[in-house]
């Protein structure tokens, strides 16, 4: 460090700064604080990137300021390094299944289709916002293997078919709201009738439901009521449309918590008897990730859907892409909050894996990160 | 207002000052900057309180500073009024269930109990953390009605009773520890031997569990196993052990999410069929909402034991008492981060109710308000 | 409401249903849930906005992806909001001044120059990260009128023209980067021999300055310190080049609190009397916002800069259009994370503005919303 | 950690249960998942803290509760270190300066007093809100070596001496406050009224001031004028009272942005050419590090008064004790979130040193670490 110092003094004439410095007033020279001050550094290594923003005095090219993201640092290079995350599922689940695992994957059950298997998780209110049309997107062609949801994940976009949601305010009273039956999400506003025609759609299907159970000894489970809830829907607008029809797993293991709880609690006095396992479900998931050749994680928000998705994938020692998008920091405890290094703590993610976490709201980023991703490889554009 | 600042005018000479202020420049008299910066106000309406600290010099009476909370801002008020919501259950329960109210309290299912029922949620990290220690006093003095909480709110609290969990760091790297097959949660860590010595313990207890589905009927759902391991725990240091011995309901919809789930699914091998219901217990919390005369809800963290307790509360137009503890803010549309206000648009939270959310973390929250209610309340303390 | 329900019980067939939940079971017939959770709603008032996120089978066109947010919910909406806020300002900034403002706005000091004068604000981790060219593309082309930022603000724009900032990673050990020498902001990555060369640069231009204070009166304030370095810098790179170039002032009240205090502190000891006078600069800023004929804020970040720029508007009764990217909420008490509204019972904005605030981080955020407002507004694309 | 797991495999009987999973279903042994799930773990180092929180049966003792927080986690844990940090800071500020130190504490400007310079740093909102008590508690009984603080955390002080500040509800419409000239402040109002009054009381002062610069000499600089105001406000309730009498310099850099800065303005178009310079402050608190023996900073909040106390002890290589209070994460690549470990990269913390950060709002947190540190010191209880 001194050998550097003098060299630094010599070369850069910074010597007699600080002799100045040094001697202006004797009582008070202060090299304790040129020597901290001014300590001198190590080279960067090699291919040390340097950070530099986007130019828009070459116009507005939206790919190319997304690109210059990776090296504007924060969350712009968490951004960058998640499009990366999200584009080695992509390729990944593109490659051929290996034959030695061929067998594997197709023998059995559930049957394990590509490469790389995405697991796809969301919160309800990302089924309440525009985000729910990015998500249809992926489903409908066939861009991820298994969905976990919460129950509101579900019934918000089914009832999206019946209904629409509107713009609110954050800040709009809720006795206000109350009086008048106006449900708020955030800055979203629901209309209670919404969920009222959600009641009568959903009344003739619970009672086929029980119908089935009882006739044809149908074990139900949240994934196959979620699956049936598609085939009924009837609506090309809808996530659920499109994961009955490509036959993407959607599990929520508490089914009940939201207004399809609601729904079948009104409908259990009419029509006693239904039972829900969720155990099957949960043998359902956990063998997809043991049984598939790699896996991604596309996790947006936290909670239940966070943590269901990371515990199916421990079972296969770890998931080997992990993207986390939150609002949350992991200062509380919380699984929500945890940085992925924590996951790979319980074998959650891969030890050697290289997961990414964008901590903001996931209705200002997905899209962009659908639009980098997923998007442009189904446009058949560059990545 | 007008004559407060007239009289202002004349007393206090601010007149000249002001003249004085506009006259020195002429080209750049400043009215509108004083008299934007300078507007009188109304009076303050009677009652209004004044802001005022604890004082030191008076001693160290952590009672009386935790009194004083209420009237020093931000988030220590929202503590003092945490604490009077509180109260305010504690008491309406204490009241007799008025005379035409019991018949409906005490006939049929489930029975309720006291005049107010409370709801108490918590995610997985209270019970891994010391909090733990103080949800079992509730449990086991019988203080709440109802717990929610997730799988990891269960096994941590019976874990704990086989092997215990460490003080680490938030920054302990993940790839070491899962070389040492040690887990982080937050700043917490939990040697995986202590899943493996659950998984000894719980194994017999699902081979009963099957028994008892497949030889006497019984119909498991999430409840009815927290109701078995809390009976099989032996150990009045766990939180179920109380709420088993109190017959305190404990609702858990996802109960696979977590290393009960794990052990679930591998007993499941062994031995197949197990059906876990999650109907049956969403009557059972709807019921107990519906047919509470007043109810209280205090829910530490988000996501789905904040729902769950809400939504249940729905079915009764809403609880009367509120306090939600988290970390969480509205801005992303989450329910977890929902202020009050938006629970009240939903008739979840009555319209005239005076809910209450303190923005903090509950390790370092919880425990004074337990401090300044429910345990004054047991030692008989004046509140 | 009841009428309302009857209606919708004999439309919509609900009645049956309801009737059947009713009498399913006697003893707990549930119309308080079915009235609470089926409660009928008001129309939405005309004109309430359809959520509706972006169809990505229509291709990837970013510009239309970005308008959609703004019925897309929670923080897309914000931007979406947050677009048309600057778009405002720009607007109103091209119109001619009044002719009987004229006067007012040319004579004396300082003349404002635009029908909106655009205050611009961010703290000194804007112009460390990528976002730094975004805001030389502002002064360059003279988008803003004034700008406010810490002494990281300034000192790491010019550092930049010297030497590389590099991307790191947020959890390299602190320990480790110090005995290299290389300073951590985030996951950004500074060698501590920019700041040696920082001094090299700066020394002798402290010289001139005593220089011009003892020999030529300068009185100085961190405006003009900021105008001379800038002056001095000789480098289109940075923001600094250009507000001296285009007389955009740069307000800096604690110009002493970084790397620049460093130096001056440094110098100081050979060159002792400097005076860096913080009041003249208070003059200029508060002057220019009451001499303005309409005002806009831009602030990214919080802190001295948010509260700077509001205060300086309160001096006019308040800013007419109003944008904060931050990521804080309002629950500490604290300037920083206050909603807009808080500002407006101040008077720091107008009582009829609709001001905007995104909860975000501004690397992510910010380039596109110049994308979408000064940048499509220089390339003369349609807004 | 075959040899563990072979050995458990025999001890415990695990293996069975295990052999049992293996065979159930041939096609789909979850080895894979058994592995992962069960990995055994190593032995936890020796005196590894087990977690365990307060046990309410013992009766309510604060002191006890707060001492448990320790070995709570998340936070708790955060708070027990805190109380560690500030207890370190008291003891070695207790002990006797070296004798080869105290020529160079005791000669020249400033004297350092103690063996330990305890830096404080807090924002506005805290002299608002009821922590001003405590802090005003530390300036009274010479706790603290030196204040920095922002111009409103000065001036809400002072003004609290002249009217009250009111408890309020974060969502009060600003609007309507400001119709009625009554400022928020998070849920704290300030009648306008109060700002009135403060005008009236600082004119005269303010006249002394230009008084003393143009007869006198006086170079009036943020602290100098802190001390002027402190002398003047003759109120015991005053934090600016005591600094001023016990000589506890108050650094406020940007002591023009707030009130005190609109009634410097207003008062120069009176009494023009006012100097305040924050060079000379600057040279102060940097010494003050410098000639320190060991110093410990409390910094409560983010932004200027965050960077100005460890910029101030970088030029010393570093603070020895730290203890940051706030409530924002590092994310957003703020200096105000970052963790203490970035500022170690900076040389702004000891590379040795054990800083901690507590999450969390400070209105809650303060009071309760003062009670367990300097408050117990005065009070001469055991720590």
């Amino acid at each position: 460090m001194l050998g550097y110092f003098s060299f630094s003094l010599i070369i850069n004439g910074v010597s007699d700064t600080l002799k100045f410095i040094m001697s202006g007033e004797p009582a008070a020279v202060p090299d304790i604080a040129a020597d901290a001050v001014l300590v001198p550094s190590d080279e960067m290594p090699a291919g040390a990137e340097k950070v530099k923003g986007y130019d828009f005095n070459a116009g507005i090219d939206h790919h190319k300021i997304l690109e210059s993201y990776k090296y504007s640092g924060f969350q712009a290079t968490n951004f960058g390094l998640a499009v990366e995350q999200i584009n080695k599922m992509i390729e990944k689940r593109k490659e051929e299944i290996p034959e030695d695992k061929i067998e594997n994957c197709r023998d059995g059950f559930p049957v394990v289709r590509n490469n790389c298997t995405i697991f796809l998780g969301y919160t309800s209110n990302m089924a309440s916002c525009g985000v729910r049309e990015t998500l249809r997107f992926l489903a409908q062609h066939n861009m991820v293997d298994c969905i976990v949801t919460t129950a509101g994940g579900v019934e918000e976009d089914l009832i999206k078919c019946l209904a629409p949601t509107y713009i609110g305010d954050f800040s709009l009273p809720g006795k206000e709201l109350r009086e008048k039956g106006i449900n708020r999400i955030g800055n979203l506003l629901v209309p209670n009738n919404n969920y009222v025609k959600f009641e009568d759609w959903l009344m003739p299907k619970l009672d086929k439901m029980v119908d089935d159970q009882e006739k044809n000894g149908v074990k139900w489970t949240p994934s196959k009521i979620i699956q049936r809830l598609g085939e009924e829907i009837d609506n090309p607008e809808s996530i659920y449309y499109w994961t009955a029809k490509n036959n993407i797993p959607v599990f929520s293991p508490a089914l009940t918590d939201g207004s399809l709880g609601d729904m079948l609690f009104f409908h259990s006095f009419k029509r006693p008897g239904l039972i829900v396992d969720i155990l099957e479900d949960l043998r359902h998931i956990n063998r997809l990730a043991m049984r598939s050749v790699n896996t991604g994680m596309i996790i947006l928000g936290g909670g239940l859907i966070k943590h269901h998705i990371c515990n199916a994938n421990l079972m296969r020692n770890g998931a080997d892409f992990s993207l986390f998008v939150n609002t949350s920091s992991e200062f509380d405890g919380s699984d929500s909050g945890a940085r992925p290094d924590e996951a790979i703590s319980w074998g959650k993610i891969r030890k050697d894996a290289s997961p990414v976490k964008v901590y903001g709201e996931t209705s200002l980023i997905f899209p962009l990160l659908v639009a980098e991703t997923f998007a442009r490889d189904y446009h058949k554009l560059d990545k």
